[in-house]
């Protein structure tokens, strides 16, 4: 299990210069710039990294299939639940519950809160407490101090990409983000009920106020469409009213219990290649373009992903 | 037509103190805070005010009404236009182009690029260049500079919420931002093509490098979920590949050509009810909330709409 506090995969990642991108500089670059095309077009096999499918969920719909990757560096509890339930086939036949504008989208057991009739959850789930949100920053490897900074926002002091996660910082802490497509695990109001057998997955505006406040266990790399054009439903926060609206799950798998997968790469974010699609993100000079935003937050940058033959 | 640099509408709003939402205080509010539910529940009803028919657009398809405010404030031009083309029915048997996940749903004619096939457009349309997209800060009314400030973000030195607008400034020039449910005039690549008769919504994560670059006109204020549902079109940016997945636009009407509407209060922005509003919002102190984000970024303060019988 990676964590940051013990991660191996940090090791590879000691080699970067500091590059920051300042806020709402009116300047536009000078000379020609690369846009985010071109940067992409010119990078190098070594800039991408293979996503270990260990840690790579496959959730099937009628209307296709989601993939997932988890991220056991931040929540490597809520992680190790979610493989157990899965790996029981926990989800199978059961549903998206809420559909909320704007919002998430959130699936589980519909008799989740009627002892009676709820689907019993498998034997070896972990309590996760509150402190599962907060990863302890002296506790990062070196390598994320010097990640692609994107500034402070109205919500952090401080926000990086690092690892090719969102990631917001104070002085002893860092958490991801609840940015467009981040899938987090659902719980009552006591902040230590939720397992991961209720997931839900951010379909509109970052919703920030959530940052520190639930455990992110993931994020979509494929297939948030088909979520994210799932009917709203009608009740409070987006509940579907009746059994009927809800949409069924087919099956959610981890990576090594399904065939026929296609390998998928993700741009690594701590190198010159992410800092340069990054700064032409924040400086759009692409057709259309007239004036460029001069800045970008952490949310907009979302990372490439690719399918590789 | 209201404009910032002649409008009698900015008259009422000069009591009203300077109030600034600090980003990211990692320190929780002093003694029991109002939730945003609280706040609304003791507004008065002088908070409100009544939009103004005349600047409100009725979109109808086959799944229902979507209500759009018009900001003739910031877009004089393109809204006189949008005003002329919905009286001349122009949208009436035009269609959903596009929809490009977390971005925007576009619509207009599927045979606008093609001259022999275009559905001809009504006279009197007027001529918008890129100045549109900015309106000059000198001739903001004194009461917005004490509008309700967001601080600096990513894309803008300051944000603030001006007669109900989110808005971004710079030291010469004030323009409205793509947050969530935005509605903007689609435009080819040289800046002075959009008339208004191809529009968009916001959809997603607020897309904010477009600000600037293109002219927003007005915000959904009913039915976003309508239109962020939709499914998304499988061509390149969300484009429709075949005639049928377009959705079929029943009518587009201005609001007093529609008989037996609703009235839509807004909650004033300018004011301490709202200023409550935005602070709850920032600190959030609802069931579930551990830990109150200490700030909110300016496209994450809806501004509430009600309908009055």
């Amino acid at each position: 299990m990676k964590r940051y506090w013990d991660a191996p995969v940090w090791i590879a990642l000691g080699m970067l210069a500091c590059v920051g991108i300042a806020g709402h500089a009116q300047t536009a670059p000078a000379a020609r710039a690369q846009t985010m095309a071109e940067v992409l077009a010119a990078s190098r096999p070594s800039d991408w990294h293979v996503l270990d499918p260990a840690y790579t969920l496959y959730l099937e719909l009628a209307s296709g299939r989601v993939v997932i990757e988890l991220a056991p560096a931040f929540a490597p509890n809520h992680v190790a639940n979610i493989e157990v339930l899965t790996r029981e086939k926990y989800f199978d036949g059961l549903a998206f519950l809420r559909s909320q504008d704007n919002y998430v989208v959130q699936w589980g057991d519909p008799d989740g809160d009627d002892k009676a009739k709820a689907k019993p959850l498998p034997p070896g789930l972990v309590d996760n407490g509150e402190s599962a949100y907060l990863a302890p920053r002296f506790a990062l490897p070196a390598a994320a101090e010097s990640a692609l900074s994107l500034g402070g926002d109205a919500y952090a002091g401080e926000t990086r990409i690092i690892d090719g996660w969102p990631v917001g910082l104070d002085k002893d802490h860092a958490w991801p983000l609840h940015c467009y497509g981040m899938v987090g695990v659902g719980r009552d109001n006591p902040p230590d009920t939720g397992s991961g057998a209720e997931l839900y997955a951010v379909i509109g505006q970052a919703p920030r106020q959530l940052d520190r406040n639930i455990a992110l266990v993931g994020r979509v790399i494929e297939g948030i469409e088909i979520l994210s054009s799932l009917p709203r439903g009608t009740g409070p926060i987006g509940f579907y009213t009746k059994a009927v609206e809800r949409v069924p799950i087919v099956a959610i798998r981890n990576g090594p219990d399904v065939q026929g997968l296609p390998t998928y790469q993700m741009l690594s974010t701590h190198g010159g290649t992410f800092a340069r699609y990054a700064a032409a993100r924040a400086n759009r000079r692409d057709r259309f373009f007239i004036r460029p935003a001069g800045g970008v937050d952490a949310c907009n940058v979302p990372v490439p992903v690719r399918r590789v033959p």
